[in-house]
C-alpha cells in the first residue's frame, strides 16, 4: 500500500503539504497575530465569491452541517416558511434540520438523477405566498449532480424570496459570483473545494439581511448574527476556534489564489473528472448521471453486474494507494469517486490503471 | 521575540510537537483506519475519568461551548429545571445557554473569589423539588478557582438530582474519578489539560441516562443522543469530523498516559504554578484568589498599582517569547497567566525572569 493513500472523496480530502504544514503552529486565539489571521480568513472567503461589502463572512466552528443549522436558526423566523429543493441527501438534511428547529418547511422533490426543474419552482413560489426562503443545493454531493444555480437564483429573486445556497461541495471551484448572482446566503465548509482541513464551516450573508436577525436563534453556539457581531466587535471568535484548522484554511485560500482562483481550480477538477470518466468508460463502468448533469466534483457509477463486492473493491484500491468514498447515499446501487482536493490528472490516470485489477479482485 | 512563543493561556495552549505532527496526515473520515482512531479516542476519553461501561464518550465537533449546549439540549426536558451554581463567567454561560434554549433555569450565585457553598446548595435542593439537574463548574477558568466538586457531587446525588460537570479546564489533570464520584455528565474539550488542538469537545454521560434522551434536542448538530447512536451504529461521526484534530487528540491522550496519567500531569502543573506564584510574590504581584482556592490551571493576579498599562505588559512579554491571556473576565482589574499545556517548570522560571522587565516597561 502506498502511504499516505490519496483520498478521492468528497472531503475530508487530500490537502497540499503546505496546508498541513500550516497546522504545525500553536496560536493564542485572542492574540493579535490570530486576530489578523481571522481577518485575512474572512476577507479571503468573501473574495472567493467575488462578494464585496454587500456580504459578510461568518466562519463557525464545526462541520458543514453546523452552517446549515446556524443559517436555519438565524435566518428563519417563526412566521417564515422555507421551501427546500430536494434531489439528494443534502437537500433532505436541510429540510430535516429546519423542521427539527420548529421552523415551517415545505419541499419540492425530484429523483436523485434529475436536476431541479425551474418551472416547478416558479409555480410553487407563485402558488404559495407563505414561502419566504428557498434552500437549494448547488452540487448535490449524493451523486455529484449540478443543479442550475443561476436559474434558481434568478427565479427566487424575481419572486422576492431569500435564497439559501448549500454550496458545500462547489464553493471555490464551480462558478458563484455574488456580484452578479442574487445569492444572499451561501454556505460552505473548509474541507471540500477550498482544500483545507475540516473543522470550520462558514456563511456568506448579505449584511442587511443578517443585521435584521438579532436574537432569533435559540442556539448560543449556532447563531450567525452573534458570531458576526463578535467578529465585528473585537476581531475574535466568540468561542475557542480551531486555530490550526483556521491557519490551514488561510493557507488553502492563499493556495487557491496562487492556482488562479476558482476558474483554474475548476479546470483542474474537470481534467481529473475527464480522465476518470474516460478510464471508467473503457472499463465499462456506467456513470449514474447523464453526463451533462455530472459536476466534476464527485462521480457516481453504477455498481458493476454481479458478482461484485464493494468491500473487496474498496480494499483493493486502498492497497494500491487510493481511498475512495465508502458511503453510499443514492437509492440505486452505486459507488462514488471524488475528483477534488490536491489531486492532479496524473493521479487520476494512476487510479484508472488501478481500477481494472481492483474490479477483477472484487468479483 | 522567541518564535514560536510559549502560550501561557487557558487554551488553545502550547502543544507537544508530537501532537502537532499527528495533524500532518489526511484521513478519509469513513475509512476503517479513521473508524479505528475514533474508537481509540472514545475509549481513551473514558479511561481518563476512570469511567468504565457505566458511561459513554460522545465527542462532538466544535468548542467547549458546543458541549455545554449539546448537554443542555439533550439532557434537559421541557419539564426539567436546571440549577446552575455560578461563581464566574462559565457558570453564567451555562445558564445563558439553557435559558436561550427555552429550558427552565434557576441559579445560585457567589462572588468570583468565593467557592460554591455546599450549605446553600443543599438548602436550595431541599426547598425546590422542581430542580431536576444541577450544573457546576469544576475549575472556573474566569479566575482559576477550584470548586469543591466531590462535595457538590455527593450533595447532588444525595438529593437525587443529576449533576452536569463543566470540567473544561480541569479534565485530564484535576482528580475526577467517575468510578467513585457520582458524575453522570462530564463535559470538556480537546485543548486544555488534555493538551490537544482545539476543535473537539466531548461529553461523558451515563449510558442509562443518555439512553432516555432520544429526540429531545431540537438541534440536529448538537444532539448527544444521536451522536452517540451514530458512533454505536457504524463507528463513524454523523457529520464530517475534524480528522486532523481527532488524530492530534488521540496522540495527546497517548501522551497523557505516557506522562503517568492525570496525577502526574497535575504534579507538573502544580510545579509550574508554584514557580509562577513564588516569582510573582517576589515581584509583589498579588494573587486574586485565596491560595487554597487557586487551582494550578490558570492564576489570576491583581493589576499592579497605577501606572500600569496591560497592553504594554502583554506586548513586552510577547517580545520575550510568552503569550499570556489577554482576555479579562473578572469584575476586578486583574490579569491571568496559564500554567497548563506542554510547559515545564523551567519555562515558568524563564517567564518569571521576564516578568520584572515587562512590568517595568508597562509602567
Amino acid at each position: 500500500m502506498t502511504h499516505p493513500p490519496l483520498l478521492l472523496t468528497p472531503g475530508p480530502l487530500t490537502t497540499d503539504a503546505a496546508v498541513r504544514e500550516a497546522m504545525m503552529e500553536d496560536w493564542g486565539s485572542r492574540d493579535p497575530a490570530f486576530i489578523a489571521l481571522t481577518a485575512e480568513l474572512r476577507a479571503r472567503l468573501l473574495a472567493v465569491a467575488n462578494a464585496g461589502d454587500s456580504h459578510v463572512a461568518v466562519p463557525i466552528q464545526g462541520s458543514g452541517t453546523y452552517a446549515l443549522e446556524a443559517a436555519a436558526a438565524t435566518l428563519l423566523g417563526p412566521d417564515d416558511t422555507l421551501l427546500v429543493l430536494i434531489n439528494g441527501a443534502y437537500g433532505e438534511r436541510m429540510a430535516t434540520i429546519a423542521r427539527r428547529l420548529g421552523r415551517r418547511v415545505t419541499v419540492l422533490r425530484w429523483a436523485e438523477h434529475q436536476p431541479v426543474d425551474l418551472g416547478k419552482v416558479r409555480a410553487r413560489l407563485a402558488a404559495d405566498p407563505a414561502i419566504t426562503h428557498v434552500a437549494a443545493v448547488h452540487c448535490e454531493t449524493t451523486t455529484g449532480l449540478l443543479n442550475p444555480l443561476p436559474e434558481i437564483a434568478a427565479a427566487v429573486a424575481e419572486a422576492g424570496r431569500v435564497l439559501i445556497v448549500d454550496a458545500m461541495s462547489s464553493f471555490g471551484a464551480l462558478p458563484l459570483d455574488a456580484a452578479t448572482l442574487p445569492a444572499p446566503v451561501v454556505l460552505a465548509s473548509s474541507n471540500k473545494c477550498l482544500q483545507g482541513a475540516p473543522g470550520i464551516a462558514f456563511a456568506l450573508v448579505e449584511r442587511a439581511l443578517l443585521a435584521g436577525c438579532e436574537g432569533r436563534s435559540t442556539s448560543t453556539a449556532l447563531d450567525l448574527y452573534a458570531q458576526w457581531r463578535g467578529f465585528e466587535a473585537n476581531g475574535q471568535w466568540r468561542f475557542t476556534p480551531p486555530v490550526q484548522v483556521a491557519a490551514a484554511l488561510v493557507e488553502a485560500l492563499r493556495g487557491l489564489e496562487a492556482e488562479g482562483g476558482p476558474a483554474a481550480r475548476l479546470a483542474r477538477y474537470q481534467a481529473n473528472c475527464d480522465t476518470l470518466l474516460a478510464g471508467a468508460e473503457a472499463l465499462q463502468l456506467r456513470l449514474y448521471l447523464a453526463p451533462t448533469l455530472q459536476a466534476p466534483i464527485i462521480a457516481t457509477f453504477h455498481a458493476p453486474p454481479a458478482p461484485f463486492n464493494f468491500g473487496r473493491f474498496y480494499d483493493a484500491l486502498v492497497r494500491r494507494g487510493f481511498v475512495i468514498y465508502p458511503g453510499k447515499l443514492t437509492e440505486a446501487d452505486t459507488f462514488r469517486i471524488g475528483c477534488i482536493g490536491a489531486v492532479m490528472p496524473g493521479d487520476m490516470a494512476r487510479l484508472v490503471e488501478a481500477l481494472g485489477p481492483a474490479l477483477a479482485e472484487a468479483r
